[in-house]
């Protein structure tokens, strides 16, 4: 049917899906998981601030959204002491990261990430026809040396990276990263996703002019601000790249309720500090499950853990099988030999009783 | 800077943005709109249920949306009496038809749409190098012959229609949409715009087989059900076509709150058939205003009117202009000869008041 078929990159993309989320596996398995710990939800919840913001803004949801976003790009711009015009909202850091494929990468263009690094990235990539280069972590951190080398050879459009590192939860020094850009071919972006920032020590976040040429940065209120169903996230640049957004994002695509509910926990900077804390609280909890069942857990400066669990892919995945059978969602890193680890997002402290109770069985289990 | 160059489609799109909103004329203006009736909202609002469904799940904000709303599919599936597999959420027609064309359309391949329809979609074409091909409307409707015509000559991909049509609210009958199909070309897909479907008499909406290949329908929250701000509408065709957005959309892309509040708002008939009596008696309303200052309304489908003033473009440019001084947005079509219309939304009572107290001024304003 010539009618149905699709453009050739189009064509030529996989039907399979990025993620399966967990609403899709608690209705394969016909019960509701008492422990959501896989996606890197912040479970301890938005500001009340926000979530008063939103419900406020439900009765105005007939109007549009500003499509200049112009108060929470104001408040952002206050936080960052950085221009509007060096910053762009967008549907979370998802959206952002398809914008500027489709802005920056032409069909054939290479890019360079790492094997094993966020697999939504790569979905874009491979969706406007990029041609992805991955390099192996090393020593469970995304390698900058390796991402470089890789992008001088290769020529490459973008440079992936996220700091901290999605899903091993390892961090390279603001150091390292600013020294990236000095390192970085002519022809490159780095793609600096910090997503996880507010989680990690100050000096892993790098001091970079936002006019800097060479790196977008990229953010989200799906984190430590808890709004992940909201569905906004920003990107950091020069304003001549933060412009070509206009060009082609959907001008009217952030809800109006989530632009007031990020801002309004932007401005809650109490809770912010709450919520570092109780994450921080939640990584040595989950270390100290991992370590009262034998297996080792991996420093973390995001809000999750990765735990060794010291055999293979194999056996990593059945633990995680074993553990959703018991009502616990966790994930797992897809890439040999990180995909020795399964990955517990920080949570309440009944879902983390939860996972501590439920992974000596599915340990068990294993025998 | 080569760092900085855009990839060439994006490179060759203009800077401009489609649509300035009304938020962006207020801080332009310094003043607040006391009638927005411009964007085609629904200034009735959404259903309280929809409302109250937003507000609780706001504290849910911390949980990514279910990436397959399947509640809401569900829902609609029921509703439309069609297969899930038939039916595609996302953010809004918006987003869909940017999805749409990137899914289709290969650049340099021909599209088929009317010279002053709905300027979105012709961005999104624009915006993935597809080519645009204009017919003329014909006494102020979409012209399907001169589509169908056009869809031939030029083999085109697709072929954009509006039922109700925007901006003119004018319409085809059920029938006359549905004998397009055997007319279009085999290459050709029929994207069916039908925001406006609720508003519209029975006999304009065709019966369509979702299976049948040669037409996509899609349709929106952000109209009838008063949730323009929240960013959610749907697709309806084959699910070989609708199976393919799954390869290049964003999985979680739609607010979790924003599929709460769709989903109750769909459940809410009697919200939705009030609103339709309180549209209709204000297309009465807003027409008779147009009379008593000596314009002609004309006939409308959709919640909005569009008003003849009688002379050209730039004369309704300048009533226009004149109304937005005194606090009363409108907008008006962007082609003559239907640029001698502005086009006025439906809504409350007060903001028609207030339409009603400025078109005079603003007409004698203009001598």
């Amino acid at each position: 049917m010539t009618r149905l078929r699709f453009a050739p990159i189009a064509a030529a993309l996989p039907a399979t899906v990025p993620f399966v989320g967990p609403e899709a596996l608690e209705r394969q398995s016909g019960a509701p998981f008492r422990g959501r710990l896989g996606a890197n939800e912040n479970g301890f919840g938005p500001s009340p601030r926000a979530v008063e913001a939103m419900a406020q803004a439900a009765a105005e949801a007939w109007k549009y959204g500003d499509s200049d976003s112009h108060e929470l790009r104001g408040a952002l711009s206050a936080l960052h002491r950085i221009r509007p015009e060096n910053i762009m909202p967008g549907e979370g850091i998802d959206g952002l990261l398809g914008l500027l494929v489709r802005l920056t990468v032409a069909p054939g263009e290479t890019v360079v990430t790492s094997d094993g690094a966020y697999p939504t990235f790569n979905y874009h990539v491979a969706g406007f026809g990029g041609r992805l280069h991955k390099v192996p972590y090393r020593d469970d951190a995304e390698d900058p040396t390796a991402l470089i080398a890789a992008a001088h050879d290769r020529q490459a459009r973008l440079v992936y990276l996220a700091n901290p590192d999605n899903p091993m939860g390892s961090w390279h020094s603001g150091r390292r990263i600013a020294a990236m850009l000095d390192e970085l071919p002519g022809t490159s972006l780095l793609v600096l996703d910090e997503a996880y920032a507010e989680f990690a020590p100050d000096d892993a976040i790098p001091e970079i002019a936002a006019e800097d040429p060479r790196v977008i940065r990229l953010r989200t209120f799906s984190k430590a601000y808890g709004l992940a169903g909201a569905r906004v996230g920003y990107a950091i640049g020069p304003a001549a790249l933060i412009a070509g957004f206009d060009r082609i994002r959907n001008h009217f695509g952030i809800s109006r309720i989530s632009q007031a509910g990020a801002l309004a926990a932007l401005q809650d900077r109490d809770w912010l500090e709450q919520i570092r804390n109780q994450v921080a609280a939640a990584r040595i909890r989950i270390a100290a499950i991992a370590t009262e069942n034998g297996l080792a857990a991996l420093p973390s400066a995001a809000n999750f853990v990765a735990i060794d669990c010291g055999r293979d892919g194999a056996f990593a995945r059945a633990l995680l099988d074993a553990l959703a059978r018991d009502g616990i969602f966790v994930r797992m890193p897809g890439v040999a030999p990180m995909d020795r680890c399964i990955r517990v997002s920080c949570g309440p402290q009944a879902e983390l009783d939860a996972f501590a109770e439920a992974l000596p069985k599915a340990l068990q289990s294993l025998g």
